[in-house]
Order: C-alpha cells, then sequence, then structure tokens
C-alpha cells in the first residue's frame, strides 16, 4: 500500500527529496524555517459516525497549514505520519490528506505508516517566512490595535451540529451545505495570512479552538486586553457557536493600519476584513460586548 | 501542565520562536531543510510492560534524529505531538522527550498536547544539510563500494529479549547492562552520520529495522546487488538479533574511500567503522554467508 501510495507521489525539484529516503530534504532558504506538527485521532478530532476517514485526514491538513496562515509564512511540504489498527486500510485517510494537500497547494513530501489501535495521524507542515516581513506571532498586539477578522465564525461547529442531528449536504439549503462542509473540509487561510504579513499586521491567531479562547491566548501572548464588539457570525450558525467553536481557522489580525490590511485583502481579491474590537492597554480587562469575554474550551469535531 | 512544561523550554536565539506561538520558527540557512516524523504509539512501538512511558519519549527521539543521522544531517530542533488518554499525566513522557532530546544536544522547539485512547507521540525532527557534502540518501550506492557499519549490532534486540526474561540492569553484567540501555534509550548516530558525509559516503541508511530489511530498501533504491560477509554481533546478542532485530540506529555507511572514512571517524574519536561487505552490480543479488540475504521484518519493541 505504502507503495503504491508513494509511486503517486512527485520527487520533488533538483535539490530536493521527497518520500523514499529516511527524511525529506526541502530548500527553505532565503528565509526561515517555519514548522508545526498537529495529532489526529479517531474518536477524539473525528467522530466517524458522521466523518469519514478521508474527512479525517483532509481535516488535519487543514488544522496544521491554518498554524501556518497564523505565522504568515507560506507553506514548502507536509509530512504525514499515519497509525492505523492492524489490518485497517491506510488509504482512505491518505487521500483525504492528498486530496487536502493539493486543495491548498502544498505538496506532500513524507510520512510514516505503522500501527494504532485507533486512526491516528499527524501531521507536520513545513514553511518559510519571507525575511521582509518575518513571522508574525500572537504577541505584537498593542494598545490601540484594531482588531479584525479573516470572515465569519461559527459555521464548523454549526455543521458539526448539523451532522450529528442526521442532516446531510443533499437538498439542504447552501448555508447548511456551507456548514456542513466547513466541518467535514475546512480551508486554511494562507493566502489571507500571507496578506495580512506583507500588510504589516502586528500580531495573528487562527480561530482553532473557538474566538473567545484563542483572542484571550493572543491577548495573553501580548500583554494586552481586547474588547470585543462585534461577532461575524456565519449563516446557519448561532452567536454561541461563532464566539466557542472551534476549527473555523479563520485568522485574527491585529493591526494598527486596517486601511493597509483592507487594501491589500482588496488587491488579492479576499473578502474584505471584518472589524470586530480593539486592543486595551489593561491586560486584565477582556470584554465582549460590555460583559467578560468567556475563556471558552472548544469539544474537537466529537459529540 | 502545558505550561508548566513550556516554561522549563528556552526561547530559542534571536529571530527564532520555540514553544508558545501557532509554529515554532528556525533559522536554517545556508543550507537545506531536512525533516522527518515518526510515530511511537505506547503498546505497537513500546510495550509498558517492560518500558517506562520516558523511554517511549526518549526512544521517538531518537529514532527520529537517527533519520538524519542517515541523511547526514544536523539536527536544529525538535517537535513533540503527544496524546494521552483523558486524565493520564503527560509529563513522563515529555521527561522522556526531553532527557532524550537534551542527551542528543537538540532543542525542543514546539509541540502539542491532545487526546488519544493509549499514549501516542509523534516527533518530527528538522535539520539541515550543509551545501559542502549534501543531504546523503540511500540511492548513491555503487557497484564496488565498500559497505560498512558505524558498530555492532542486536544490542536492542537482546535488551528486549532480556526484558521480557524480568532481566533488570542492577547487578548485571556490563553486556547484559548494556543491551538493557541499548532498548531503553538508544541513541541516534548523529555524530557518525555527519562524519560520513564529510568523508565522502555515497549512500547511508539507518538501521531501524534490522541490517538485513534496511539493506534490501538501500539495495533497492541503489538499483544494485549487495554481499553481506561479515556481521558484528553487539556483547549479549546472538547472531538472529544482529541480522534481524531493529532500533540499533547504528548507520551502513557505503563508500569507495573506506580510508578517509575510517581516518574522518578517528579524528572525530568515534570507534573504527567497521567492513561488512561490498555492492554488486546485479540488483538481484543479495546474498548474506553464502546464501540469500533475508527480506525479514521486524517487530518494534513490543512482545
Amino acid at each position: 500500500v505504502l507503495a503504491r501510495l508513494l509511486a503517486r507521489l512527485p520527487s520533488g525539484p533538483p535539490g530536493e527529496r521527497w518520500a523514499g529516503d529516511d527524511a525529506a530534504v526541502l530548500e527553505i532558504a532565503p528565509g526561515r524555517c517555519v514548522v508545526s506538527s498537529d495529532l489526529a485521532v479517531a474518536g477524539v478530532h473525528a467522530d466517524l459516525r458522521w466523518l469519514s476517514l478521508a474527512d479525517l485526514g483532509w481535516r488535519a491538513v487543514a488544522g496544521a497549514l491554518s498554524d501556518l496562515a497564523a505565522m504568515a509564512a507560506e507553506p514548502v511540504g507536509l509530512l504525514a505520519g499515519l497509525a492505523m489498527p492492524a489490518g485497517a486500510d491506510p488509504e482512505e485517510v491518505l487521500e483525504g490528506v492528498l486530496a487536502g494537500a493539493e486543495a491548498h497547494g502544498v505538496p506532500l513530501v513524507g510520512g510514516d505508516l505503522s500501527e494504532a489501535p485507533v486512526p491516528t495521524l499527524c501531521v507536520t507542515v513545513l514553511g518559510r517566512s519571507a525575511r521582509a516581513f518575518g513571522p508574525v506571532g500572537r504577541d505584537g498586539a498593542r494598545p490601540g490595535d484594531q482588531i479584525l477578522l479573516s470572515g465569519p465564525l461559527g459555521a464548523s461547529a454549526a455543521g458539526l451540529r448539523l451532522l450529528r442531528a442526521g442532516r446531510s449536504a443533499a437538498g439542504a439549503d447552501p448555508a447548511v451545505a456551507a456548514a456542513l462542509v466547513a466541518h467535514r473540509r475546512p480551508r486554511a487561510q494562507l493566502v489571507a495570512g500571507l496578506v495580512a504579513g506583507r500588510s504589516g499586521v502586528r500580531a495573528m491567531i487562527d480561530v482553532s479552538d473557538g474566538l473567545a479562547l484563542d483572542l484571550h491566548r493572543l491577548a495573553d501572548a501580548s500583554g494586552v486586553g481586547v474588547d470585543l464588539v462585534d461577532l461575524p457570525v456565519a449563516p446557519a450558525a448561532t452567536v454561541e457557536e461563532a464566539l466557542g467553536g472551534g476549527e473555523d481557522y479563520q485568522l485574527v489580525m491585529v493591526t494598527a493600519q486596517p486601511e493597509r490590511l483592507s487594501a491589500g485583502f482588496a488587491r488579492a481579491g479576499l473578502p474584505e476584513p471584518i472589524p470586530v474590537g480593539r486592543v486595551l492597554a489593561d491586560p486584565e480587562v477582556r470584554t465582549w460586548g460590555g460583559g467578560p469575554l468567556p475563556r471558552r474550551g472548544y469539544q474537537h469535531g466529537t459529540g
């Protein structure tokens, strides 16, 4: 199986080596290497009652690539380490990994197959950060900065609710169908992340565990407070899902130059960034609509 | 727990970012980036009847770093993605990861904590390959080349046999104690790999799944035959363990200049490389002691 799948992978440009050796070799220069590694475990990160093994593979790829987007890094390649129960076919997970990688325009350059009691996938993504604007961290937010989102939130959480209720995309209205796709086949905002980096954002984080929690994390890292005044809710989602639902992979962008960010997004053909609040000096103040911003956890893709 | 462990990690030199953001940022230039990712699953790669969770962490680190050694790459950093059963403490595994990383002189730069039904660890290692000698693949062996080993084999398999038999290091003779350590706390041959690269080796592979199988893989990738004439057996190990046992992480080095390799090893204070055979033109010929070289699989650290 491995040999058959590896044969489908390209061997990479001259000077690089992808699958087939002890490790993958990639050109990164000039710039810095940005790397992130995410685990996806069946039953924990994806409930196989309503998600397929291919969905599990795609979702892990999108989640890992989203970490690069949130650093304003350009993806260079990804590795998939897959462990399956004895006798189970790894092909469906790897089909999902390949489809997700292809949808994001990122090559699969290596991996590993082994055994585990439940399907377990580790996706590692490698990217480069251009020297011109460097990696964008969570820690650069300053008092007075504006907070913007790359898109509305809650679609993935709404999709999970609809899947649990037995809804399918067949015959569904467009908002429901979009929510189901958002949960099963999310997309990392790679272009938005790069454009944001080029457009002078000071801090960024991707919404992987829910806006409320991820906004707290950004504020913690930057040593600032935040006032969330607006919350763009995806069609079919509730306010609760937009505030606490994870895996939307929209980007939270913090900048002193919101017009420059908007202009950059417009030039790249991206939807207008959505202003949602501002950064405060007092790190103790974390507000949403006048009340406290909840520090709310998130259940990954499972019931 | 994560915060406590992250607080113990250094934040890296200026320009780099290790733990604490969406992804880790590393300087790689000048050279090429070499990356490998390995999964370790309790009960599959490590049997917790005789190995500790810290052993599982250490072993995964050594196995991943060994892939860099086999490419003649210099390690730059590693990431650990750990999934544990609900309520279980990740600290022991991470202690083992940190100890293994430290023993190899490689910083832990990032990671991820999540949930899985059994302890599951994904270690990703990042390295750089110097432009002077480039990454050394499995595919460079040519007819007439010599095959050498960085050390004797079978210690890890012997250690597993002794652990299964209930042996412990306390009061054991040095050969038994060394075998137990070789299984519980293996070392990647990072220095040997770099010296081999600098000394003109043409092809390399690490012994992770047993010499017989890994030699077949190298011969397959190079499109050559091999004649194995000698087999250095570690103290306490059997010939069978030396030929088929995995996770010794010694390096198989193929070169047309064995004297240059020996001189390089001597200058670096490494034990003399051990000649074990030669490369043949006919890819159909794979021999060991006059008979066929078995293409034998390997059971990872479990009974």
